[in-house]
Order: structure tokens, then C-alpha cells, then sequence
């Protein structure tokens, strides 16, 4: 069991005029910039910044992968909420699976796998023994 | 056979300060920027202008999944190639399969699915048909 | 007096990754999301729903001039305070003081002038009554 | 004379969705991004990439301010022009006068001073020599 069983985190995210584009709807890739802040709030919530994750043992995320399924748009002012569940856990990589949600509806809905990198040569390492002891109990 | 055969279009896009983030490469979000650039110019290569699409006909794009596969960073000052080729027809949607490439390897690989819309209501209508008559040959 | 009595209203923005850049700091452009987000928020403090404005009274808010200062940098995970206060009001205009707040450090210091325009013309129109009569006291 | 009677460099633009908002314009952040596009490529063309000005000479540049005039608004699919121009030399910084054009008519008119700031400490330091004997003539 790799944290399947654990309850999801949650970030709300209001959509501003800067998410949307012409079509009237928020752009497609922004829904990535929303994923990302529930993640690094969901690391943050675990007692992880990623800046000191940097600066103190030179490890660096990066995404290696994302599967996004666009269900039904979001719009200007809409309120949503983005969750981040733990999918499987690799020796040097995550699996994050991410869904935002509208008025308890699934509009979006992804699987971001995530390296652990050398913050200087961009080189796989294992993920922070603290990390990984976390998501993979 | 749809499209496999097509050689792909391609589109140059340079990296800017705007397309990097603090861990000194392009924000993952960023390259769906850049595809999204290239799926327009290779529509406009075709003929087809989507405002005129949306004003005349109706119709509207958006994008219904993206896949994408990150396999090394792009940088500030990075002058990417991206293409376009057509993957997959549907009676309402489109598959293209996207490539961005830097020194002429591929660092980032993506499948993005593309549905047509009725551009008021947002429900799927068929592609609009000069586009199905070019992309299905 | 045009509301520079007023307190300031405050809203909390934290730097994600996707506002920074490679020179390791909040790309110059992106302040001026963060001062958008606070002067939607502020509006809503007060009543008001922008879309609701469009729908029922055909009007929409677009920026006329921004005159942004920027003091000093933000970085990745910098927890931000953004001020907005009323500095002058017009017929059709308001001009809104803005302060990106650091620490208790004003790092970016703007004044942005918002013009009120018909949502189909684009042509200016008074500034809707209930928003006049509560800005101009 | 500093520049001004300097014929202004052009950089072209077409407007994508990315860089529009759901009043159906360019979101008014975006317009410094083309901005600071046409600053890279004017450097460039007098023979300075800002990778190797960072890495060889350990000079960045910075915005200190931006006055942007927004005159008329763009829309997806526009093809703007995007001017810069030589304002003022200082020792450690620069005025650029920059305007967007669409279809020869200035649709946002901006001065945006930007200084030299040692890579490292992000203290003021002179502009690279070479490009202060290009400037100031």
C-alpha cells in the first residue's frame, strides 16, 4: 500500500483573469500551475519546503510525466478545489494523482509522476529519507 | 491511414525569462504553451484561422487530454523546434502528436486530444469539414 | 477625499514556482497578477462580482496605465501581502495605489488606473452607482 | 544624445490563447512579456546574449520600473510589432522606450528602466562595457 489509503489533500484555488483565455474558460495549461500549488502546499503541510530541500540536501522535483484529462471547463471567479493523493512511490519518484474539482464535480483530472533530481546535475537521487518514509508507509 | 504519413509541421519557439522558473528551466506548464502555439500555426498553415472558425462556423477547439512525457529541460535562450503531425481522426476530434526538440533531440513528447465544439454551448460537433477533408486524407 | 483614508485592504499571495524565473526571483510581469488577484478580491471584499458587473450591468474594468516600481525581489516560497487602496476616483476611472508587501517591506510599489467600459463597445461608462457611491465616500 | 535618434528596433508577435483573458483581450500583464521579448531580441541583435552576459561577466538585468500606457487592446490571433528604442544611458542602468504596434497603431506605449545588477549579490553595478560604447553613442 502506498498512501492509496490516505485521505487526499486539499487546496482551494480561486480562477482570476489571468487563468483564462479568450475561449472564456481557464487555458489548459494553467490547470498544471493549479496542480503544482497543491502539490507544493500538500509537501509544505508534510513539513517540506522545497526551497530548503534545495539549499540543505541539494534535491530538486522536477515533473517527468503528466496525464491530464480535461472533464468540463472552469471559468472566471469559479472557486475550485485541488487535490493530491500519492499513487506509487519509486525509490527516486512519485506518482501523484490530481483532480480539481468544482462544486464537488471532477473537472480535471491527472497523474503527475515527479523525479527527485540533483539540484546541481539534474541526475536522479533518491527521494529525502523523510519524505519517503512518509508517503510510503 | 490518417495523417501518419504527413511529414510533421514544425514551429520555432525561443525560450524567454517568462517561460523559466527558478530552477533554472522552462516551467513544465510552459511547454503546453508552446504546443498550443505550434497547433495554431500549423492550422493557420492549412487555411484555417480559429477566430474565423469561431465567428463563421461556430466552432471552437479545446483540449480534452494532453499526455506528455518530460525527457530534459529546456533553458533560457533555448531555441526549440516543436511539431505537429496528426495522430488520430475522429468524426469530432483530433489527436496530434507533438514533439519539442532542442539540437535537434526530442526533450519533450506529447499526445494532445482536441475536440470540436459548438463554440455557445461547448457540446462536441463535427470537426468542421475542409479541416476533416485535409487531416482524414 | 477620495478614499485615502481608507485602510488599506490586504490580500495574501505566495510565490509558486510558476511565477518565478531563471534569474531565480518573481518574473516582472507577474507582480502585476498578484496586484490583479488583490484588486478582484478587493471588489468582492465590497460586493461586487465581476462577472455579475458583465451579465447585469455590461460593464468591465480594464487597466488604462500601470506605473509599477519594483524595490526589491521576491523569491520562490516568499509568503506576500498585497494592499490595494483607493487613490482617485473619476466618473468612468479609478486610480488604485497598489504595495506587494515583503516581510512588512514594500517590495513593489504601482499605481494602476482602471477604466470602467462597456462589456460589448469597449467604450467608457460611468463607474456603476453602487461601486461610486461606496469609492468616492 | 543617448540613442534617441536611433532608428527603433521591431520584434514581431502574434497573439496566441495563452496570452488573452476572458474579456476576450490580451491580459494586461502579458503586453510585458512581449515587451521584455523584443529587450532580449534587441540585445541580441547588437551581438549580447543575457545567458552569457550572466555567465562570463556576472551581470543580470533587472526592471526598476515600468509606465505602461494601454492605448487600445489586442485580441487572439493580432500580429503585433513590438518596438525598442534607447531612452536614457545611466552608468548602471538603462530607458527604453518601448511601444506595441497593431497594424501601425500604437496600442500600448511603455518606458521600462531596467538595471545592471551583479548576478550574484543583485547589487548595481556598470553596464557590461561593450554595450555602454553601444548605447551611449
Amino acid at each position: 500500500m502506498t498512501g492509496q489509503a490516505m485521505t487526499a489533500f486539499q487546496w482551494p484555488v480561486r480562477v482570476y483573469y489571468e487563468d483564462t483565455d479568450s475561449g472564456g474558460v481557464v487555458y489548459y495549461a494553467n490547470y498544471l500551475r493549479f496542480m503544482e500549488r497543491a502539490r507544493t502546499e500538500w509537501l509544505r503541510s508534510l513539513g517540506f519546503e522545497q526551497d530548503e530541500l534545495i539549499e540543505n540536501q541539494g534535491v530538486i522535483f522536477a515533473v517527468r510525466s503528466a496525464q491530464v484529462d480535461y472533464l468540463s471547463p472552469a471559468r472566471f471567479n469559479d472557486q475550485l478545489l485541488v487535490t493530491s493523493r500519492v499513487l506509487k512511490v519509486g525509490k527516486a519518484s512519485l506518482s501523484i494523482a490530481q483532480q480539481i474539482l468544482k462544486e464537488n464535480k471532477t473537472i480535471c483530472d491527472a497523474v503527475i509522476k515527479i523525479a527527485s533530481l540533483d539540484a546541481v546535475t539534474f541526475r536522479p537521487v533518491i527521494l529525502p529519507t523523510e519524505l519517503y518514509k512518509i508517503v510510503s508507509k
